[in-house]
């Protein structure tokens, strides 16, 4: 059983209520970290799940929050809602500054919480490789208030553009470039891609949409690394459709926040860069003895047990589940965190109720991935098949529509994407700016 | 006509494209703004529509942003949405810092812009009577920002409660003083009682909610002045089903974020006190000329004409159509500011034509004012006849779906409305801090 008095480097410690039942914590609510305390409902634990947002985002939407087609209040479910039925689990929001892995204490901004089991769901953040330029001037796309600043930022750059003599400015102001050709980098910029067909030229009557650019730029040969050949030259042909700019081979080497230089000398104006390139694991301090693999990600074994610790386990994204045909683990996808969440609270309860001889390691059923470029066009690709254009895309849209978390959430996206579907149209143009003390 | 080079004290004109029409420039895009240039859709007039915000908030619904009933998309609609078809429209996002009456000039944020004809549609702002403590710490509810700041402060607050071990602060935490006894007032009040009675106890289970103190303070002896007694106690009586706290005869006199003190000498801790108490107009300096009524209301004759100016309009709440029946101007509502609205644009398209011995007076036709308090609770007050509860609250629901600007706003208003009813459920608790570039 976790005891309350031990070092702790904050004052004092969180108070939870006292209970009988061994303590588990879990650090971040995304999809790994959700699903486990799901999982967990009838377990002989207390829960106690910590995340800087009171809310589940739905990263998988994130980018049509940032292009105006859903408003950020669908892809985000209050987690006092989602389990106001659940009795063994408590909430806390906190951001989580460091484990004692010695002491079995996490300290929080708000003060300490000890452990008996700890399950380390932080996932990971954007990666900028060093370079401090594009890190202060670049948006990003890994949670909600991102997404909201970069709608923001779309629009009110239009609404700049409108108001300058400068004819390099203007251009500028409305060009866009967005690094990463991975999924999350295709969906943008095919999502940007329908703005300027069916949106901005009928919003800005007054700017040429000729002179929009949109650039997509991936340092290696293709896009949808990961995927099929097949795959990526079907994204290749529906951002063309959208008249995004490729740029394969190409590296990014700095941007003032006006001017991106490429490792090839060339140089492309624009007040926009959105950087979906490359991600890192986001692991607290304090955990001395991990081993990372791959993007920085915690080595665990096939019980997503982290090497070195007996009571602590990492699932989803900051974790790295090694074998021999993941060398540096499986795909940063929902699919992947999901399952293993399903894995871990199986073995979580064996392993309390006395029974762990019985735990299964953790196996992926690969049930394919999927991609949406725009309009009726998207990429599904699973083990032995793949296919695109409309069926595809009505897939992509039954498997969100299915797995968004929340009834209420599932009934507005569907409103919202009919709406947009059948109006070419898109309700969520708005640039709301924050009061100060928000 | 206008002219683009008379004396600027920024350094360049806005661009706006030239036309061989006269231009009307609307100063802010409220009610009054928006239902005037919609109205003056085939007039041989440019219009520019100037406002701080790319969106028309629609002011009766703010309090359900704030109390997590409806997403802040949901009152909000972009300009550009609304007047895509409108040929003879443009709108630039800007705040108006001066107008030059001589030189007929309007400067902006980014530039200066020249008008023919000039219509002030400014609102009101919050008036704190000189009490500084009081603004610098309270929350007001002018626009969407203020709505959503107050929807994350309650949860916010909520959250922290959960995790202080003092219990003065944890109570202040909890509670929330509202001050001003008017429509807006009681509807806030009602929404955060029907949260203390059906969201709170659920999603704070730990926390004893008997112990939330919400206060309605009101500086006069009644609620809902310029309603009926009747209107009044029913007021009065819904409230108290929501265990609402009502200080009636209280005035406010310091609030240091923490305790609230009253006149009487009362202390109230709380660390959530919601200013509606006051307005005042909220005029662009410039017009030395002015006579001002009330609440610094700009005094306009019949026709909503500016005293001393040819061609400066001024309508909705930010003016005072002063007659006999109403020595400070008409009540700041929806309805008068849409009416002058029809009026103004009726008048100024028979003054363009050269046919202004035809304009004819604005006359209010009061169609009644209402208000909710909550579940199945509001009041209807119209000329000579009131009522309240269900039939009242459904009048409310069907005119308020009816005026909402937009059919999709209509459609995701309603559904979470039913929603909200039918499940006792608000599905926006979401604490979503903005990103520091947004």
């Amino acid at each position: 059983m976790h005891t309350d008095n031990c070092t702790c480097t904050n004052d004092f410690f969180i108070n939870i209520p006292a209970a009988d039942q061994p303590r588990l914590v879990i650090i971040g609510g995304g999809f790994a970290g959700l699903y486990l305390a799901k999982h967990l409902k009838n377990a002989n634990l207390q829960i106690v799940l910590l995340d800087r947002n009171n809310f589940h985002a739905f990263q998988p939407l994130l980018y049509q929050v940032a292009t105006a087609m859903l408003e950020p209040e669908a892809v985000a479910s209050s987690f006092r809602k989602i389990f106001k039925e659940q009795k063994n689990f408590h909430f806390r929001m906190v951001g989580v500054r460091r484990i004692d892995p010695v002491n079995k204490i996490v300290t929080t901004d708000a003060g300490c919480l000890a452990y008996d089991i700890l399950v380390i769901a932080t996932g990971v953040r954007t990666n900028f490789y060093g370079m401090e330029d594009v890190a202060r001037h670049a948006f990003t796309m890994k949670n909600v208030p991102d997404a909201i600043a970069i709608r923001q930022r779309i629009f009110g750059n239009f609404e700049k553009a409108l108001m300058t003599e400068d004819e390099n400015e203007r251009d500028a102001l409305m060009n866009i470039v967005i690094v990463g050709g991975g999924p999350t980098g295709i969906e943008i910029a095919g999502a940007i891609g329908e703005l300027k067909k069916f949106i901005l030229p009928y919003d800005y009557r007054e700017l040429d949409l000729h002179r929009m650019r949109i650039h997509l730029v991936e340092a290696t040969n293709r896009l949808l690394t990961g995927m099929s050949d097949k795959a990526a030259d079907l994204a290749r042909k529906g951002l063309e459709k959208f008249s995004v700019n490729l740029l394969l081979n190409t590296k990014i080497t700095a941007y003032n926040g006006k001017v991106v230089i490429t490792e090839d000398g060339r140089k492309l104006q624009t007040r926009m860069l959105i950087w979906v390139a490359g991600m890192t694991a986001d692991i607290p301090p304090g955990l001395d003895r991990i081993e990372t693999v791959g993007e920085g990600r915690i080595r665990v074994d096939l019980y997503n047990s982290v090497a070195g610790y007996d009571d602590i386990y990492a699932l989803g994204d900051v974790a790295s589940v090694v074998t021999e045909n993941t060398p540096r683990g499986h795909a940063m996808l929902a699919p992947v965190a999901i399952q293993q969440a399903k894995n871990l609270a199986e073995n979580i309860s064996l392993r309390i109720e006395g029974k762990g001889e019985g735990m299964k390691p953790f196996r992926y059923h690969d049930r394919g991935i999927m991609a949406t470029i725009g309009r009726n066009q998207a990429i599904v690709e699973a083990p032995g098949f793949s296919f695109g254009g409309l069926p595809a895309w009505l897939a992509w849209l039954f498997v969100h529509l299915l797995t968004l978390v929340g009834f209420r959430n599932k009934v507005i996206a569907f409103i919202n994407w009919a709406w947009n579907y059948l109006s070419y149209d898109r309700g969520m143009r708005l640039i709301i700016r924050p009061r100060k003390n928000t």
